[in-house]
């Protein structure tokens, strides 16, 4: 079979060099916080795998356990530490719109996860810089931009192109329209030029430029277009359904497709590499070099204010 | 029967009538704009209502109808238009954590539902204003106001005390704990003094500012006091489960409660009046009146900024 199985790490590799070479220059190395208030276990997890990454790269990492009722004011806390210099939640913590609420309350200068609203509304209206002069550039959520290092990786970007409009041509569906992956990460793909179908149980979202990427951001549409003809059309095809139940059914995808997955379950059989051309099963350790990244990012904001 | 029923008109009467005063001796009326984005005939009935109310007292109101997709470039361009003074927008739209981010598209400067998260930050951290000279009170969302509002005239905020102390003494339970009503009301009346018990299908949380009011803004615990119990203790009780089918037990209550239904539903049975001193069947007009009252204050810190 000819289809090309990308494994995770070496598309992180080159970024965790990159991150190491960063930090060994730093006398005091960066500090991230990351608030754990919930009991779900698969979270605890994923704290313990942040800490030793972060121990790898040369990061401090300090996991603050506390009740939920308590964890509003522990930011505010720690927003206002010189000492910390990224924040993170595990979230769900409340669920719902509660949750939104908990991550405007992380400071925009923190936030290394990106998810508060001036973030989150910079990605949406292809905002790029958080400043006129272009010093500070934005910080994105780590899922999206590692899905946007992952398809740079594996050539979906068009380096020929130019910067901003490297998707200009590719149809992508993306199986998932969460607030913290699935929309964001359609918009940011739209932004970068592609023609986007954003799936989800309530029906499909088609997100675009316009004909010649005449916009300077994307708009977007409730379209009739089934997930079925959106797959047979989809250069790539991105799925994130938490579910082990849901799988795309190869046989309609386009064949030489782009497939990723990002979610915990596998949404794709393994005859997926009998269609794909390029097949990457899992993006995690990518997601936690970008959310490393992002602190370094932000600790360097931190330092340039304090001049 | 002992029971005074309060309507709610009579509570609203003083705030329109210097609502009224104000707005004779402004020559531009203020415009308020609102944005229809779904189909439900609840919303339109309620944007009729509003347009009904703008007129009688003399502002102008605007309905824009528009697709859900259209929303937030249309949000965005009022928020740039100088002639509009107020935005509102008809929720749900998309439903879930998507309309929290619409919510906080509105600039601060123009949402008279007071819904960004800026306001309902300072309402929680009980941060009554926007600048440190005190010349600019933070907007607080219309239903938690308006329920204020109804507990002074119905003598629940006892004058004697200090302001922001006033509920010092009073048990309050909330049955009801949505981001956009139950939740910020608790922290509202905590923050004032109460001990508030807030209850959803969830749970209960307790919410206080401590023994002797010593902390400066409202604790939240997960408490093990069943309804049952908080019922017992409480001098004021506040309703709004949206179902015709949920009914307080009024044998449940205190004798001689303040009983406050802001549901559309009717959460009281009719032996209510058995039961309470005090009943406020239904709050929408002060709402509507809170709502006119936070378009003329944002008017008037525009007006102040265009000087």
């Amino acid at each position: 079979m000819s289809c090309e199985v990308v494994k995770v790490v070496d598309v992180a590799a080159p970024f965790i060099t990159e991150l190491k070479d960063q930090i060994s220059k730093l006398e005091v190395k960066p500090l991230l916080v990351a608030f754990l208030a919930n009991d779900d276990p698969a979270a605890k997890k994923y704290a313990e795998w942040t800490a030793k990454t972060c121990a790898d790269t040369g990061l401090r990492f300090e996991l603050r356990e506390c009740a939920r009722t308590e964890l509003e004011d522990k930011i505010v806390e720690a927003n206002e530490d010189d000492k910390v210099n990224g924040i993170m939640v595990y979230y769900p913590v409340f669920g719902g719109t509660q949750d939104g609420y908990i991550q405007n309350t992380v400071s925009y200068r923190k936030d290394v996860e990106g998810l508060c609203h001036k973030y989150i509304y910079s990605m949406y209206h292809n905002i790029r810089y958080l400043d006129d002069a272009q010093t500070e550039k934005c910080i994105l959520p780590c899922t999206p931009l590692a899905m946007v290092k992952i398809l740079e990786h594996v050539g979906v970007y068009n380096k020929v192109l130019a910067y901003g409009n490297r998707l200009h041509g590719r149809t992508i569906t993306i199986i998932n329209r969460s607030e913290v992956v699935g929309r964001p990460l359609a918009a940011l793909l739209a932004n970068d030029g592609a023609k986007v179908y954003s799936v989800d149980v309530d029906g499909i979202m088609e997100l675009h430029r316009g004909q010649g990427l005449k916009l300077k951001k994307h708009e977007v549409f409730e379209t009739k277009v089934t997930l079925d003809e959106a797959l047979k059309v989809s250069d790539v095809v991105i799925t994130g359904v938490p579910s082990p139940n849901y799988k795309v059914d190869s046989s309609k995808l386009k064949d030489g497709v782009v497939a990723v997955n990002f979610s915990t379950a596998k949404n794709f059989n393994d005859d997926i590499k009998e269609k794909a051309s390029i097949y990457v099963p899992s993006v995690g350790k990518v997601t936690v070099a970008m959310l490393e990244r992002n602190l370094l990012r932000l600790h360097e904001y931190q330092t340039k204010e304090k001049l």
